[in-house]
């Protein structure tokens, strides 16, 4: 079966349509007919090569979402025709002491989709059945496919972290991340603080969840909030002054990164004095997918999308790259 | 009453004879007459101003044991001549949220002995009653001291990050705070390795309870074990190669100082990666020292102690900062 998507030829190249056989359906795996597909700002990263790991012609695409067309002979829980998302994860061993413990995502030859295989720019997606994840009935499935990726990977971090509803949160970077760790953290029961450089943003973020929001490099309203927040989640990928943001936290708070911000410094003393911490997280397991999904259902959250058909894919790539998107792209098939 | 103590009159100056006047006894004090005081590293850079907030004359001392002579009036649970010890922090608030969550290491206006009051190089130290810890009969006086500073400082972060005895725990310096973080961690049911640049350490690492001993600057030998341990507690305050020991960590692992060592660097990515975390803490609260204590006395734990009549303190402190005591000094009333 040939298998219709759009791929770049070379770093930076444009999308063109890019034709590839599917191969023999495995055992274990399902494959799904893409819908729609979230654009992550992870795909214009692996497009450019920026990490140095993007093998062309390169298929983007990591938060689709379909119906099931085929499974594998050994897939028993899943059926044909059932709606599923398939995220920047897309396979793992299924043995490994991790994935019997529930830790699918740290499993150690854990599988990339736009890594390991090609994307969800595309008619079609492979996948293994485990990280195939069932969408509930109440959630718009145009809407869902960036909580895949974006979702997971700022839901995790109140799983990971044991966030308690009495606790307060900060988020830094009101973007495709962000916007869906301030509506999760908010539900959560938590007090929410959103940190952006963008005042044009305040409205935004209050109605997204925020009670609170701080210009990230406003040093004297940083000082104002010392020792006040339990988790300040970090969703940009540029550098900060982590030492001021480690000082707003309370005793026994963490500094939560999941943005790949650039090799910074610490002060081991300031870590011991409030028995703070630094962590960081790649996206969560399927198990937390599944909570994450139900929890989007129960309190009717969704990503705020902007849509493309995905046949223009490159204007897509273009309206991410200028930084105008609010707050997640998906492209439509 | 006048209280006999030893005091330096500036930074790197020798200890004298020194008496100060108690004062009245608060309504939450107790006085305990010193039998036994332990020699703590960080009574060293107090006496030398390293941290910049030394107050001269300068009594050091802050893991004291003795007797209770005195109690103030809301004393309740303390009685004349119980044994108790007297660490690093004496005194709390009580009624803060770190306090009345049982955090009172954490507490904002914690008081430190020999920052805050004159420490137990000393006839007498005065201490708050919540921070006077009755010590367990099966445990020999004279050489619990140095568990209220240094025991407790390690043996907190077992309990703060939830080590399970099925895990993997790395100690770097065996020294006066490793030497304790090793007996600890092997009787909490785990496997250790010792990491030490003192191949001569070796034979005792094993014996205070290492399965394995490393090298900490080998760093073939920290790649051979890269994925293996759940906790790498740093007991020194030198800089080493964090980045090679966040990759001997296993995914969700946690690289923890309680060493103040100098400003480093990390990269994000590394903790994304693997859901790694960073981490640091200031002793531990006073029900984790009564957990100490007790599982001291269940296992048979306690300090190697080297012994110094308190007349002869300056030569302790030479021998202390000559880099030779083995692994804890105590000096005796």
């Amino acid at each position: 079966m040939k298998i219709q998507a759009y791929a770049a030829a070379s770093p930076k190249a444009a999308f063109e349509p890019f034709e590839y056989e599917a191969g023999e359906l495995r055992a274990d795996d399902v494959l799904v007919e893409v819908e729609h597909c979230g654009l992550c700002h992870s795909d214009l990263s692996m497009l450019n090569n920026d990490w140095g790991r993007t093998a062309y012609p390169f298929v983007g695409g990591h938060e689709g979402v379909g119906k099931i067309v085929a499974i594998g002979d050994h897939v028993t829980h899943l059926k044909v025709d059932q709606h599923v998302g398939v995220g920047w994860f897309s396979g793992s061993c299924m043995h490994c002491q991790e994935c019997m413990s529930g830790h699918h995502n740290r499993c150690g030859t854990v599988e990339e989709t736009i890594v390991n295989r090609h994307g969800g720019f595309a008619s079609h997606v492979l996948c293994k059945a485990e990280w195939a994840l069932p969408i509930p009935e109440a959630l718009d499935a145009s809407k869902v496919g960036p909580l895949f990726c974006g979702g997971l990977t700022v839901f995790n971090p109140l799983v990971q972290n044991n966030i308690r509803p009495t606790q307060r949160v900060g988020v830094i970077g009101i973007g495709g991340l962000g916007h869906l760790a301030l509506q999760f953290s908010n539900k959560w029961g938590c007090e929410v603080t959103a940190f952006s450089t963008s005042p044009d943003k305040e409205a935004e973020a209050r109605k997204l969840g925020a009670h609170h929001f701080v210009n990230s490099k406003d040093e004297s309203a940083l000082k104002k909030i010392a020792g006040s927040l339990d988790m300040v989640l970090v969703a940009v990928n540029v550098g900060l002054d982590w030492s001021a943001y480690l000082n707003i936290l309370r005793p026994g708070g963490v500094l939560h990164f999941v943005g790949a911000a650039p090799t910074s410094e610490f002060i081991p003393f300031q870590l011991i004095g409030g028995q703070k911490s630094i962590s960081g997280s790649p996206l969560g397991s399927p198990a937390t997918a599944v909570d994450m999904l139900e929890f989007c259902a129960r309190h009717d959250l969704a990503p705020v999308t902007e849509h493309f058909p995905l046949a223009q894919i490159n204007e897509a790539f273009e309206h991410l790259e200028s930084g105008k998107a609010r707050y997640r792209i998906v492209l439509d098939n």
